[in-house]
């Protein structure tokens, strides 16, 4: 049968070809964000499931995914405890999902950080360990272990959904003598405050009290374009702010804390990170005054995925404008500006409403404008 | 040749049946907004012109857009004194606008009322009286005449553009001594703080301080699909709050300043009647816990043609959204509120951030919702 | 008054410096069809009304009109007899329209032709005389002293929707005498097949017994927008192939009958530029064998805004497509041709469905096809 | 572990409840087609893949997308003999992915059918078994035993993709003496017309020649949506004419050839079942002529899925429209007939243009329309 199945496989493999040669072509939904002082911006999503756990599609779907919304990297962190497939899947080596992945992102920039999930009842919840180096060690009886093994192998740790409430039915999270253990110990390095759909702001502020790094993820099981595209959202992810685009440098990174959280025109970040991307995400295209009139026309550029909402803080009002606004995804927005008298250069300071470097926190940003 | 043009008549009428017919089925824009305790929310644009002055179209064109967009009152102001189209359209009598939009709207429910626009350069500026009776012995050399003509008829008369930079080219409203003698003798009742896609925040500011009518007009000259709906606008309308759908009322209600001024989710009003609008504009739907939780779900239905954007101001916090939320036009949106004990009842107290009662002032409007 | 109205035309010029500006800006369903060998295709609607006859609009909205869908040429025919807007606009001078088409053009590139409509009950019925040099003497109690007049100022005469049923109960042209005489005194040229939305079979049956010109033309009263755009359609126009960009070229192509009528997808006109247009209004992008196959994929692009519907003529079948198809306005299409061999070269042959050189004739075309 | 595990399944089991939840709401893309006099029209998809073999995905998708595109009966086919993941899903019956599919319809109207594949290289080449009892023992090294037992099973069987180049370089199907011998046997008994984005026009000979059943199908590895939905086409469907929507009333249709394969506006079946399920589709909501004329509006509604496309076949002009119009799915268009006289009943005839019944033979339909 063996040669029968080859000469099957090389005939069948031009169905193969051509999804990856589709690859290319289908970024429906590619997200855009730019990058700050020092630093590239990768767009990640840290937290994903197939059929390795307890999701429905093979890895390669999730490659292509990401390869559609036009990510740098992903993790499938499957639960180590929780393999209801595993029937059909006996799955004992509980790497093969990441090498998996591995293959088909093999000709394409996407990078794939090996991770898995920790996953009890509550109080320890569940968590996410990316950058292991072997995922079968973590699968231990006692949750203990498994983060002490975590750590061992150079582990990044973010505790997933904290207020979920099929586990807090408050919605809330609650940081157990677990988590603070782990904390202290350097075993704990992250937290979710956006997960699939969910944003915790009592999560904002446990990452904020005790330094955790600020995650978004989609937790993915189904497909993604059921789950968001297709409502007109694009997935949760971590905008991670790296040295460079490599496994290294994203590691890095989040170990310092250089993230923002973004599901669609919710931003969440501290705002060392917060600030700059918003300035960055903004380009000011022209400024001319209107002929005969001290009204400064400033054309704005948003050059994300997300829409910004602004609220005008400079003394000066609008000519054309309420002073709450809307600059579409990948769109522009005139604002008129009634400087009075005629200016050489004026600095824009405007409140971004959407997004949050505390809870109920927005940022007040600020571009200084030559008019020329 | 009295005959063929009769015989013509008749066969070409066909064109016009056709188009009559077409009034019901083509509103392709229809506005909708509630009405408040006590009062019927008029939709109307109060400032409009057509061939008769220096618009593009025959008055009919205003009824057949008017009724597409489903308005309750419009009024065409032609400008008296300039009159561009005059060697083609002699146009003695200057209520032949109003008559022939009259005789259009004949066997609808679009009320017409009686204008007429006062133009001159700054500091007097441009100048709406509506519900005149006569249009003719507006026409006079010296503006102070003309607005107590207005007056003598019983006419509402409002401040057209006062931030116009054409005439005042800091963008601002200049309230000259004209104005000032105008408002006190009774002849001034109104300002205008949106004019076509202009919101100017100083015209509201001289609403509040001088008691003026708030209004929100398209000055259409050209297509409302052109300049408005072709870019996904609706035009600038003023919602009166009258007793009844009838141009008394709307009268008394103008006079009475009980309108919010309307471009697209752009809301400008008075407290007084902002508020009751925000409340009525919010239907809860229903309102459930989480089985098993104490998060509470909310459904919250807009039933306005406007976007409506809020922030959360309640001590709770929020489960699956962002405290700042937009609940899109004859949309809704599904608000899970962290209540942390089960409760029978809450108040909702959400800001309304789009919305203003004075500049930079946006209302705080609560619900009282019943847990069943 | 005379120094008060310049000062506000003066301030109120603003507003048609914006509309003069937005012509360049706002041609949101621009027409595109390609030129053909020896000929440019001048796209033109070569019967339409304004307020000046029974029209809504004032001139200035038809040359708006035209050149938001990128139109090369029109002409404003009023009825010289009928006049409903009469006592607003006397109009004692019948060019007045053209007149005023003229200047509102004057800075585009938009041609305007001189034109008239003479209009009578059946058996007379509708006319329109284009290139005339005054209208005034067309307006005379007989029809036949008009058609005179038009053939001495040199004028291109085609009878209007001649199946109408306000004119022909049964929906078709009827022949009288009177149209007969016409023809045979050199005063009558051409025929409309399509008339807004309407095409009669039985007119172009006549086009080609008598040698009459194929007409095709909007017939628009109230608004293009209204009437064809937002019901997805673009208005019927006569394409015609004339040896430049010029009135004197666009006339003496009338006469010479070289025209096609095209309303969406619809397309009618005699073989000899029919057939032409077809070939050029499809490019063969590419086409290269399947890899190991004899199955030859060739990439067609239709380069026009009209769909355009296909049936397979070829004894060759295809691999991935009905035998019937469409290939969108601006899109392109991928033909999989099984020549059982491989071939250096291929002649396509294809029925188009939607074009009529005769009644219920469609042309087949055809392409030959070099493979690389 | 096992208690972990238990755990985590039933916190985690809220996911699935959701993804179930969601079955009912989500359905993007129903699908809809009449029955026509005496049988249930059945949409089916009978030719699908899974991780189970050499697709992307766990079975309880290709349901999910069944429900969601409105089918009411599918089949996984998965290759027997080619198994890419079975290193990772070892999968020792062969019947798992059947039974995983039964178990996710299980609350569903949806029916599932038991198959597989059997997959061979050329002149072998694909065929799937359907209403088969137990795949395992298809699983042999000679097809002609995997034809016996399916055979032995009751099973139905069909050729899939005969013309498939990468088996038959001139894409055209070759019919060696091994189907010969199949179909002589009583082993083979359909032929796919449609597979995937192909339709060819030699396989539908070789099902008239042969007395084969006509299937369409989407043989679909990847996503519905990726490789169908957002290229706005459905996926392929075999229609299948049932007594009664049953497995068993299912599969004595397709013995009996009871099919129409349908993908998007291409239509291929056997004139018995295509002229009634045409008939059907096309339903005349009024008939009245146009005041004081000969003109019979006769509005037609399409109830399918399809875009219908139409050529005019009666004696009678239109008044309105070209020749050769499209229905569009779900929508409506109004034909304006030509009568000459007032008629109290028609037959409207129509050749539906995207409709086969034979290579390259479209059928003529007729309506018989009562004029009230």
């Amino acid at each position: 049968m063996k040669t029968l199945a080859l000469a099957l496989a090389l005939a069948l493999c031009h169905f193969y070809q051509l999804s990856a040669q589709e690859h290319e072509h289908r970024s429906a939904q590619p997200l855009s964000y730019p990058d700050i002082e020092g630093y590239r911006s990768l767009k990640t999503d840290l937290h994903q499931h197939t059929v390795f756990s307890d999701g429905n599609v093979w890895p390669g779907i999730r490659v292509m995914e990401a390869l559609r919304e036009n990510l740098d990297v992903i993790s499938l962190t499957e639960h180590l405890e929780y393999q209801p497939h595993k029937d059909d899947i006996p799955h004992p080596d509980r790497n093969r999902s990441y090498a998996l992945a591995l293959e088909e992102a093999r000709d394409h920039e996407l990078l794939i950080v090996h991770g898995s999930e920790i996953t009890r009842s509550a109080p320890v919840g569940h968590s996410n360990a990316v950058f292991i180096t072997d995922a079968n060690p973590l699968l231990a009886e006692d949750a203990i272990t498994a983060f002490k093994e975590a750590k061992k192998q150079g582990g990044f740790v973010f505790w997933n959904h904290p207020a979920w409430h099929a586990q807090s039915p408050q919605g809330t999270p609650i940081l157990s003598d677990f988590q603070k253990e782990r904390i202290a110990n350097g075993e704990l390095h992250g937290i979710e405050v956006i997960n699939s759909v969910d944003y915790a702001e009592e999560s904002l502020a446990l990452a904020l009290e005790h330094g955790l790094t600020i995650m978004g993820t989609s937790d993915i099981h189904g497909l993604i374009d059921w789950d968001y595209t297709e409502k007109g959202n694009h997935r949760p992810i971590t905008l991670v702010f790296a040295r460079e685009k490599s496994l290294e440098a994203l590691k890095e990174a989040l170990f310092d804390g250089r993230t923002v959280a973004i599901y669609n025109d919710l931003w969440v970040g501290r705002e060392a990170f917060l600030l700059p991307l918003l300035q960055a995400s903004i380009q000011v295209k022209s400024a001319t005054y209107v002929p005969k009139t001290q009204v400064l026309k400033v054309v704005l550029e948003n050059i994300t995925s997300s829409d910004l909402l602004f609220e005008n803080q400079m003394p000066y009002t609008f000519y054309s404008s309420s002073p709450v606004f809307r600059i579409p995804a990948m769109g522009s927005y005139t604002l008129q500006i009634k400087t009075l008298e005629a200016l050489g250069s004026i600095r824009l300071r405007l409140k971004a409403l959407g997004a949050f470097t505390a809870p109920r926190v927005q940022p007040v940003v600020e571009w200084e404008v030559e008019v020329p």
